[in-house]
């Protein structure tokens, strides 16, 4: 296997959506941990999956109240 | 008593929904000092409540017009 | 005659309103000059106004398609 | 020839619009390459064009999804 | 009395900078309160003083650890 | 026991930097996993200690090469 | 005439560094106007030279005092 | 061939070092193009390579004059 299956995805998300947004994260296969925080984003999503692209594009950010998202791959 | 319990909340707001929101801001139990301010953010709210995150999740971030907030908590 | 006359306000615009934004913002009196511009803002407008909390918060930011401001007053 | 005829376009689009997004930008006259990329932007596009304002304003940015626009003029 | 009086100043330190910072601006003339925070600033001043560029740009700003700032004028 | 327990830590390092802060930031107490990244951060650390605030200000800060952090506390 | 006539400069520095900073831009050539502001950039200058490259890259950046800039180049 | 082989390196310089530290990361093997830019980066890196974590930690970060860097890896 390779490719890039380790990420942190940083989400900011709008209104009261955080806490739904992060109940329906929580829930995806190749999500290890999923916190809502306090600062300049909302909810830090650790994604560990063998398609980071289709987790990230196809599944997080098509959640309802996410307004914007930070993808940071992990290099090592 | 432990937890989060002071923060200051950044905010930025859409057209001229500062002055509502501000107006909203102000009459809300744990607020001490909320300001409209010029820069890249629009008001300043200087929050200091037993649940600093039902504030900013439940009563600040509901209010419309608000687009964005970046909260900073109190570390000493 | 005293308080803040002088300011810069950094504007963002959303899709193609750049162009109309511009239009109306440099007929606003107390506009001296209004730039369209390529960078991590659209517009670039240059108040000298008696009152620039009203030119900012009342005047420009009400214009649609504007979607976010950052206004530097002017210090010296 | 003289002129402003190069740049990079950051972009940031919303939901899933990216996909389609950087489909419809690719296939622009004036877009030498145009990539989907992880960070805190979600495409990258070369401009060589005659008018590159006329590529920004008028085409890239009218496009359905995209939320903002960074445009970095090439200097040298 | 008029003029700019009242500020929100957002420092960013360097190191561990930030506690001597922190003791410091709260020992000057015209800071109302200031607060180390968690965040993408390090302390929060609000400054109330009849001369704010003077209290940032010679007091505030000259102190050593200090990297960036930040100041929000109070408009209303 | 109550406080802030967990947070994650945004971090910027200057150089080739990464490598060597990431090796000693993987062997402090309180660390439970800690990444180099791509984007505009260079190293996440997710922190789960019974002081944030001496981990981030005294320990992580004062690394040799850090030139920022921002801290990310975990609220739910 | 052709080319890159016209660009607002936006300006951060060190410490208190602004006045001087300051007072050496005004008397370049082709600096329109220069003004110290509040907000997250401390100085913003007018450029229009027949050469903003120039100005940018080997006067206004080579000052001392200066940590980061941001040209804005007037589009239209 | 598998990995990561495809990225954008968006860079900030200090002073007037944008000329040299161009000159440099163009002569690289594994860049296919480097620009000189105005706007909030100075510099834009296409990177085209087996090892893209050794080009930027390695490589272009150890140049002396760059400040920072944002490397937006190439998802699709």
């Amino acid at each position: 296997m390779c490719g890039i299956n380790n990420a942190y995805v940083l989400v900011k998300t709008s209104g009261s959506a955080a806490i739904d947004v992060l109940d329906k994260i929580r829930k995806m296969e190749g999500v290890k941990e999923a916190s809502g925080v306090y600062g300049n984003y909302d909810i830090v999503v650790r994604v560990e999956s063998e398609d980071v692209a289709d987790m990230v594009i196809r599944k997080i950010r098509t959640l309802k109240g996410i307004v914007d998202t930070n993808t940071l791959i992990v290099a090592f």
